[in-house]
């Protein structure tokens, strides 16, 4: 049978994080500052441009696209483990215009913040690492039986 | 005055769940294997096929669909609680394509994950029971003044 | 170097909210009743009518629409913190229809619950006040270098 490691949940962290920044290196710049390794989020905001996408499983690449336009962050998940022994985010996350229409996908560099609220929980336990795993063509966590 | 009765955090887990299983079936065979009763969690990832649908609240039925396509998970939210004295899941979803299009709704089986990363809260306290609510056709917890 | 104070998980509460009430009073009235002042949470379920929007980036007002029909609430998230003293609430929300059609923006009064499930995180640490920001035109919190 399979064997989990439950983490416990550490320091816990409400930021507004900076106007004009980017969204996912302005995380990772948080973890750094705060020697967080494993953590998971939320957020919600708005931001002045986007940049998201989705993995395309045939071709095993991430089709992404950029629009320069104003967003709500409606939903933004997401988690802070371990590749290559660096804290990395992985988030997603639905933008929404003023008529409600929604974009969502997983979310990439460049996106700037207009104004950001993060609710970051920090998890106390051994490091998850990412690495490649053949079938997908993705870094991931290891499968519990290994 | 209503009161409520607050659970404390127990285990948490960041899981990466199997390659080509149903989601929902996933989770609650996770629940069964670490004996959780309780819990909330918030999934990322991508699937290789959706049934989603609404509730339609005049004819009190569920309304799905089902599409065979590849779709990022843009959000997953949901909770475990019992029905019937066994641990189930309610599950919220947005799924997005390549152009970033989202199609949500209540996430039902069959689901099937391409990738995906659960981080799971078990709450402990008083189990908390669905049973069959009149005014909605839904089972669901019980008010609080109950 | 920033100096960001953590917050400690306080009590955890999982609600049904009330049938036919407005959503975002809902949370504010159960955080009144538990003497709840900072949190965070997530709720899933549907709603009969919704009202969202989103701030317009550059006249600095929020453009809102309302749409009496049934949605289910595929995401919905947020916080309460103080504003003037009082516990607020913001919240985002992802909704859905029968065709899993979504509209996403920031979550308005009147919002009338048709069932909600609300997993709300209350946080034990000192209270986050927002205060007008110049350069956005929004009440945010206090950025962490003040």
């Amino acid at each position: 049978m399979k064997q989990w490691v439950p983490y416990t949940n550490g320091r816990r962290f409400l930021i507004r994080l900076a106007h004009q920044r980017d969204l996912i290196q302005s995380i990772e710049e948080l973890c750094r500052k705060a020697s967080i390794q494993t953590a998971t989020f939320s957020i919600i905001g708005a931001v002045s441009s986007i940049t998201i996408g989705a993995y395309d499983q045939q071709q095993q690449v991430y089709v992404t696209f950029n629009k320069n336009e104003p967003y709500e962050i409606a939903s933004c998940s997401g988690n802070v483990t371990l590749k290559n022994g660096n804290p990395i985010v992985h988030a997603h996350a639905i933008l929404s215009d003023e008529q409600g229409k929604t974009l969502g996908g997983h979310l990439f560099s460049e996106t700037l913040i207009f104004a950001a609220e993060i609710d970051i929980q920090e998890l106390t336990g051994p490091p998850l690492q990412r690495t490649y795993d053949d079938i997908t063509g993705l870094y991931l966590w290891k499968p519990p039986s290994e």
